[in-house]
């Protein structure tokens, strides 16, 4: 009869780890499934807290005797440990237990007297080691000094005689340390065994260490005990590893390692070099050990077979761990394949076509950052990093190129098929052009939000900002690093985008790749995600993008940067030096067309969808020169003292521009500039739409609103022109004004701001600044350490801050839609890429999220997570409504 | 029998303005304190809406004729108008009603022949306008006419014979425009005049103008029909207004002016010079026309006394309108007595010496801000003012000096006895002993919350700030105006902080006046309020100040400005400089004794009193030097290259500094820091608290808060140093430790934060730039076209914002006091000193507001009229929980 506290591997029914390890689980299950598992049975939890209580011997009853009777005659056996989970480590296994003086002989018989003896003699060792606390040293000590005394390279090259004398040397080593002789019954050392692993596991070390691997306080602890398979003998024997998914591109393919003549750890501990799999790979590998294949032919189409059993019963790809004994082969255990960030979409989708899993399961199963592994170009993550400088990962991907300092270089070295680096003190928006030519970006300052980051996010282009450690020496046209290397113009470099490091010369790179799975997992995502996912795009350029990654529309089109042009960027200074309203006004007359064009551009490429354009935003000093050579020009353009320029670039400059004269402010205090781009958007919308029956249903949003009375005012002149442009064009034109909510006071004040809106779109980048007091531009220079020191969980930057910002989302939202029904709540901050603000968004019932092009594919897996995570539960944080 | 629509003035018990208008009401108030008030009635506005529907002639009933009828016989009257308050102005009165040929006879009789005609006709003229419509003009070119007939100078100068042609003109003119001769009948001339009164009301112009003056679109007028008091006549006559207080200084004394043989208008209208009231103000007038006290020596007794029962009676001080017939003095209306905010304080208390109104009622007859005049010298408001620029009004009161470009100008100018006005561009530490030399502060940039702006209000001292238009010329070292005038290092300007502007030369001053007035109004503000009024005060000349107007305590000491002086800023700045924490700690310690000897000397200047010192808040790069010659002293001091310098300050510089690496994130990344200031506190307290008997009990704030972890790290350093400090010194310190809320953040989650916290003190400068995203520095520039146009209802810098930033006060001391009921409450931003503002945290339960110490009167007054008015109403915006 069974007990709960003890069970046969291959009598499990619904095992769980709690109770049997997860190990435990795992073999039971790999049983039922028909592998072949070696016989033996699970000691639960319940049992070894028994153990540990009145010791092993006083629990060993008959029916475990019995148990161990069925597995056979003279069968030796191993004893591991099992705890919970994998990860929390545990004492290591005792492996051949039963081998006596006695049976030696039959054991002789069955693998060789080497063997045999070699068997013994680590059973003693380990035995000794374990249960009385023998130190290892001395055994090893007998080893060393017998391969002296024989002259011969290594242990493997003794002389039978020489195992022998180590296995009395041994035995005798043991008594005389452990005051008893070796015990020489099977039960009794195994009797020994398991008091030894229990009483290890519950040591104060070992508690400690498993601890900080995440384990609880009460963690506890199953054993296994199995009969041997003993992969050392007469026939074909060995231990080995397979896997069948390779880990860069999680595409199939056998490969592994097979040691002959060894048990699980010497295969593992890698003391000899291992033998192949396959006969290909060891032909690619011109290795002289015959692969696995050679020795066993049947062996990899039984591993493969076994491979396939096991990622359809657990349900993900697992490699196996075997023993073959005498040509036969046994399962030991299964271990995930490991893979890398981009093999896990091809191995999720795999899963799904051989119906080891859900669709549901697989989208669950893809971390969606991982996704930024398929759509960049990567440094290999085998290749060697020659690291000369550090900054902040502004935008994903690696790129190798000639280091240049301006954008006319770049453009040349561009010309001439050269990849360049475009290398800045900072980037202002007469590097635009260069940046488009350029390969990536390296800024010395700037943050995550800085000119450089932002314009390049948006050009999928690698870039590191920041990179303090990194000096510009100007005069000598160089880089030089702390360590005092210096990087001139023209020298190989290549910026890693992901990781924010500057690495010497070319590493070798991995092509990005969207291929069949990714885009599999796509359409799975979009077929079960309810929260859309737009773009911020703010060119046509940037449009195609996102209508080649499938978004929904675009969230936020930065109309500012349509000002950047070369061909325009004069016309913005006039119109921002204007001393009058009618010099303004005639330079807004010669900008119109050309932003109009922008957007008959921008909607033809979007049509069907929507596109939600923010009025002009960022304060006018940023369209203003910044070098002396580019003020003397504007000045010679304009046909004014130079010093005017000067005087009024100073005059127009803010201690904070974050919180300056920008956004709305702007709308409101020189109404012809939003004047003009309101009558871009409704002229290019009536020529969009008279061409195409897709029609363009533009969405007018307004920056930095703190105030009803601002909405209502550029509400007012944009219905107006709206009118006019429709009277003039006799088309009837829809769209949608809303606001960008992102002052804390808007969010406050969102029944006020609702009642004219059609949108809120949460710019959380703003109001994260805003409700922490903090520019995300400065913050970085101690945001690590505070990340670090746990004084804020996460940055607020990455992941949306649910406790403070999420408050003012929450409401914004429920206050808005109070008034409002239908109000359509948007976000498109940095965070519309991030999971876990994704998340809060589906939760928090908002329409949709908006990002750069180049994370929608991320967002639009992770807004699928969210979807499939809100089934299960639904906890926002709660607002007590105090 | 009466009726509502009409009644005696000298019948009407409790009479209410909105059916009879303020004027009414004053005569009826008057007449029952048994003033001479001449007999008539009030025609309520009920009436004079059925005038208006119907005509005075349907509405005309016997008793109107019987009430009329009892006013005596051949009486003439007046017919004003009285709309519900005087400022929404009206139709001008008719006087003299009831001449005809008929009676004329008996008018002679009475006032003699001139003067029967010049009335008789000035009714022909004023009646034929506002009842035919006629034009006064064709009126006045008769009297024109006869003027230049008989070649005399003016009207008055006319022989008997002319009036009696003027008469018989007028009545031709009169026929002639209006079709039908002058009517002969007193009841017809009445009832026609009520029409025309009636109908001007409610014409479109008249409509218009008074809403201008805030009156509802359904204002109603009411009307009064009086016996007229001649003026005119055969004894001693005339009309005149005489005051009773000082306009300036609100001190009894009486004056005004008296006009012989003259009526109501003659006399305001100032065609002649009047006389005077008292024989000595004729003698220091030398005014050769008698007073009226020559001509009628009871006049002045009996006016003051009038005074008295009119102050009495209707609780305020007025001055008497009057008209003497025949040597009886009657009362024709009390206006109101003008005074200047300085002379509200003495009329208030004065009024409540002799019984007139409660001490409750004096304090909130004063306008709070209206003791700046008191505070502070001002500019005489009658003298002339060549205002030469213009800017924010940083810091009230007005000074007198002589331009200088730098603080060792003006320091030597000081040391010479010469007032010296420093004027820059900005100012910046380097520049604050010169401000303490200088009279005055001037500053081309910068806005209400910029260095100048409060160093200045912190010294009291006036100042302007972001005076744009004015030009610096640093070659010619002169400042230049707008309209190109230059003023030169050592002339004469005017800083005129009160009002924002710079003028010319030396304008009229008056000096600021503490008087017994002042101090009592005080005393009885301190007895009523319920909300405690502290002092910002950083330095120990700051603490006397805040002592001297009678603080409860300190509830900012930012003690940054310890750091400023020119003893430490540089021990400060290699502080910020060093290399490594040890260099840092080495600056800090020689920093320690200069900080503590100022704690020392606060703490003993406060004592008995609570001071609240907020720990390092402002980015260290404010410290360092940023001219290039200071750079080069420190780099010698310090003993470094300048490039060093000038590198260390670039990368300390930031994008928004407001958002920047301040508060307590410097207390986090470099804890000596505020390790040091803690100690220092500690220290402090412990000497002072062993030399006296009234204990120090410093609260150390920390700034900046964001998240609770914070709070912790520094909470649990600060508890232990003082724990060191205690155990070191063998004292007992109490102390208290809170934070400065000052994010949205830390409104929000003030459950968390009020674990840790023994007080909130809310920074309502910084929450209100967070909250609207709106730096208040940058926001001068387009506040006030923003407020001008009602896109903000006020400047929330000034005023608090209640809707949003209130709404986050509210939050937060719910939610504090939610987790911690003692939790103690205040504010310590600019809004400490706003009455609107204090009277917000009066509602909310604030324990305290702090500000500077020259607004502490100021807010002592607000708090008290805050107990008031809340007994009377409690509307706290609501927070419905949404």
């Amino acid at each position: 009869m069974m007990t709960a506290d003890f069970i046969r591997i291959h009598d499990v029914i619904d095992p769980d780890a709690a109770t049997y390890g997860a190990r435990g689980v795992r073999l039971a299950r790999m049983a039922a499934l028909g592998l072949p598992v070696p016989r033996g049975l699970l000691l639960a939890r319940s049992f070894c807290d028994k153990i540990a209580r009145d010791g092993a011997a006083a629990h060993f009853a008959t029916e475990l005797d019995d148990i161990l009777a069925g597995l056979g005659d003279e069968v030796l056996l191993s004893l591991r440990a099992a705890p919970e989970k994998g990860e929390w480590g545990g004492p290591e296994a005792l492996l051949n237990i039963g081998i006596t003086n006695e049976r030696l002989p039959a054991l002789i018989e069955r693998v060789g007297e080497a063997g045999a003896y070699t068997l013994y003699f680590r059973l003693i060792e380990g035995y000794g080691a374990a249960v009385e606390g023998l130190d290892p040293d001395d055994f090893e000590t007998l080893v060393a000094d017998q391969v002296k005394y024989h002259a011969v390279k290594s242990e493997g090259d003794l002389p039978l005689e020489a195992h022998k004398t180590l296995v009395e040397e041994a035995l005798a080593l043991y008594a005389d340390e452990a005051g008893d002789p070796f015990p020489q019954s099977q039960r009794e050392q195994l009797i020994h065994a398991m008091d030894a692993l229990v009483r290890s596991w519950n040591g104060v070390s070992a508690r400690i260490l498993r601890q900080s691997y995440g384990a609880p306080e009460d963690a506890g602890l199953a054993l296994i005990v199995q009969r041997m398979a003993l992969g050392v003998g007469q026939g074909v024997c060995g231990a080995g590893l397979a896997h069948m998914v390779d880990e860069r591109s999680g595409a199939p393919g056998l490969s592994g390692r097979f040691l002959p003549q060894a048990q699980g750890y010497d295969a593992l501990m890698g003391l000899r070099t291992p033998h192949l799999i396959t006969a290909a790979a060891r032909e690619s590998a011109r290795q002289s050990g015959l692969s696995l294949e050679e020795l066993l032919p049947d062996a990899p189409r039984a591993l493969e077979a076994h491979y396939a059993t096991i990622s359809h019963g657990l349900g993900d790809a697992y490699g196996v761990e075997f023993t073959v004994e005498n040509g036969a082969l046994w399962v030991l255990d299964a271990v995930l394949s490991p893979r890398s960030a981009r093999a896990t979409v091809r191995i999720a989708t795999d899963l799904v076509r051989i119906g080891a899993i859900t669709r549901e399961q697989a989208l669950l199963r893809v971390e969606p950052r991982a996704l930024i592994e398929n759509l960049h170009r990567q440094i290999d993550p085998s290749a060697p990093r020659d690291v000369c400088g550090h900054g902040l990962p502004a935008s994903p991907g690696a790129a190798t190129g000639r280091v240049t300092f301006s954008p006319e270089e770049a453009i040349q070295l561009d010309a001439q098929g050269e990849a360049a680096i475009l290398v800045r003190i900072e980037t202002s928006p007469e590097d635009i052009r260069g940046m488009h030519s350029a390969s990536g970006v390296l800024t010395v300052r700037g943050g995550m939000t800085s000119h450089a980051a932002v314009i390049a996010r948006g050009l999928g282009l690698p870039c590191v900002v920041g990179a303090g450690d990194l000096r510009l020496d100007q005069k000598a046209r160089a880089i030089v690093t702390q360590d005092g290397r210096s990087f001139s113009e023209g020298a190989i470099i290549t910026v890693d985008g992901t990781r924010g490091e500057v690495l010497a010369g070319a590493p070798d790179m991995i092509a990005p790749e969207l291929d069949g799975a990714f885009e599999l997992l796509m359409s799975w995502a979009d077929q079960v995600r309810e929260i859309g996912v737009r773009a911020n795009a703010d060119t046509p350029q940037d449009a195609r993008v996102a209508r080649g990654f499938a978004v929904d529309g675009i969230g936020l089109c930065r109309t500012e940067h349509m000002f950047f042009h070369e061909d325009r960027i004069n016309t913005m200074r006039e119109m921002i030096l204007a001393d009058t309203v009618g010099d303004r006004r005639s330079a807004l007359d010669r900008l119109l067309p050309m932003q109009r064009d922008d957007f008959v551009e921008l909607f033809s490429i979007m049509r069907g969808l929507p596109v939600t354009i923010r009025l002009l935003d960022p304060p006018l000093h940023e369209f203003l020169p910044h070098g002396r050579d580019e003020m003397h020009d504007l000045a010679e353009a304009m046909d004014v003292p130079v010093t005017t320029i000067i005087e009024r670039a100073k005059s127009l400059s803010e201690f904070n521009p974050m919180l300056g004269k920008r956004g709305v402010r702007l709308g409101i205090t020189m109404p012809e500039i939003y004047d003009m781009q309101a009558r871009a958007i409704f002229e290019a919308a009536a020529i969009v739409n008279t061409r195409n029956l897709e029609q363009v249903e533009p969405e007018i949003m307004i920056p930095l609103v703190s105030a009803a009375r601002e909405v209502d005012v550029v509400k007012a002149r944009v219905d107006e022109i709206a009118a006019q442009v429709m009277a003039e064009r006799e088309v009837r034109l829809t769209y949608r004004l809303g606001i960008m909510v992102e002052t804390p006071r808007a969010a406050l004040r969102a029944r006020d701001l609702a009642e004219g809106s059609h949108f809120f779109s949460f710019g959380t980048n703003d109001l994260t600044q805003m409700t922490y007091g903090l520019s995300r531009d400065d913050a970085g220079r101690f945001m690590r350490d505070y990340v670090n020191q746990g004084v804020f969980a996460e940055d607020p930057f990455h992941s949306l801050d649910v406790e403070g910002v999420g408050e003012l989302l929450l409401i914004a939202a429920r206050r808005g839609r109070q008034i409002n029904p239908d109000l359509m709540l948007g976000l498109c901050g940095e965070h519309g890429g991030d999971p876990n603000s994704i998340h809060f968004c589906k939760l928090a019932g908002f329409d949709y999220v908006s990002c750069s092009p180049y994370r929608a594919p991320i967002a639009r897996l992770a807004a699928a997570q969210a979807t499939l995570l809100s089934r299960e539960h639904t906890d926002l944080p709660q607002d007590d409504g105090a």
